[in-house]
C-alpha cells in the first residue's frame, strides 16, 4: 500500500479552547480534524499552578510545513494564558495527497 | 525493559462502519484493539464533499505485515465510498510477542 | 519552533486501575496525564483468557528515563494479573522543558 509520510499533530487543552483551535487549524492548512474528550492533570506552564479538568484531545494529520505553522501559532497565541499540551509524531498515512490543502 | 518493534494501526471512521471494520482486523490478524469515540470533519476523499459527524477511532498494534494487510484491505474495501483515515505510528511495546497470533 | 524529543508512554487498562495507574506515573516522574475512555478486547496476557469491557486510555509525555521507569513498574506490578497493554511512541514537544520534574 503506498503511504505518505505526515505529520500527526496532537493538542490537549481545556474544552472550552475547542472552537478557537480548531478554526485555526483549518486556517493554517489542515484539511479535517478529529476531537475527543480526556481529563487530565498537568503544570499550567508559566504559573505553573495546577489545573485539573475536562480536556479536548485534538488530531490533525498535516504536511510538515503545515504542522510547523499550527505549533508556532500555538505556542504564540496561548502558552502565556492557557495550559495547552502540543506535540507531533511521525506517522504513514494511506491516501495521503488528501492531507495536502 | 524489553520492547518489541511493532506498529500501531489507526483508523478514524464513521461510527457505522465499527464492527465491520473490527471483524475484518481481527480477520487479517490483530489479537486485539481498542475503540474509542471521536467527532470531527475533513474531506469524504473521491467525491471530496464535507462530512461532519460522531466517529470511532480504533487502534491496533500489530507486526509490520499485518499492518500491510490492513491498511491494504482498508483502501480497496472502503476509500471508494466511505471516509476512512488509517494511518501507522512506530512504537515500541512491552510484553511485545502477546500481539503476534 | 523549538520542540522537544520525549517520550509519549500509552497504558491501556481495566478501569478500575486508573487510580492506581496515575499514582504510579506521577511518583515516577510525569508531571501530568491524560485520560481517555476505549472500549476493546484483546488477549489477557498470562492466562491467554479473552476480556472484554470499558477500559481507560492513559497518555502520559515523559523523557525517555522515565518512560523506562514506567515500563519497568508496569510490566512487574501489573502484567502477572491484569490486561495491561503499554508502549512508547516518539514525540516532538512544544514547551517540552516542562516535561521534566
Amino acid at each position: 500500500v503506498a503511504t505518505v509520510p505526515l505529520k500527526l499533530v496532537t493538542l490537549v487543552a481545556e474544552a472550552i479552547l475547542e472552537p478557537q483551535l480548531l478554526a485555526d487549524i483549518v486556517r493554517l492548512g489542515a484539511s479535517g480534524y478529529s476531537v475527543g474528550h480526556v481529563h487530565g492533570q498537568g503544570s499550567r506552564g508559566v504559573r505553573a499552578s495546577e489545573w485539573e479538568g475536562k480536556n479536548v484531545r485534538i488530531e490533525v494529520i498535516v504536511p510538515p510545513d503545515v504542522a510547523e505553522a499550527i505549533l508556532y501559532h500555538i505556542a504564540q497565541r496561548y502558552f502565556e494564558h492557557y495550559a495547552v499540551i502540543a506535540y507531533t509524531t511521525d506517522v504513514d498515512v494511506i491516501r495521503g495527497d488528501k492531507y495536502v490543502t
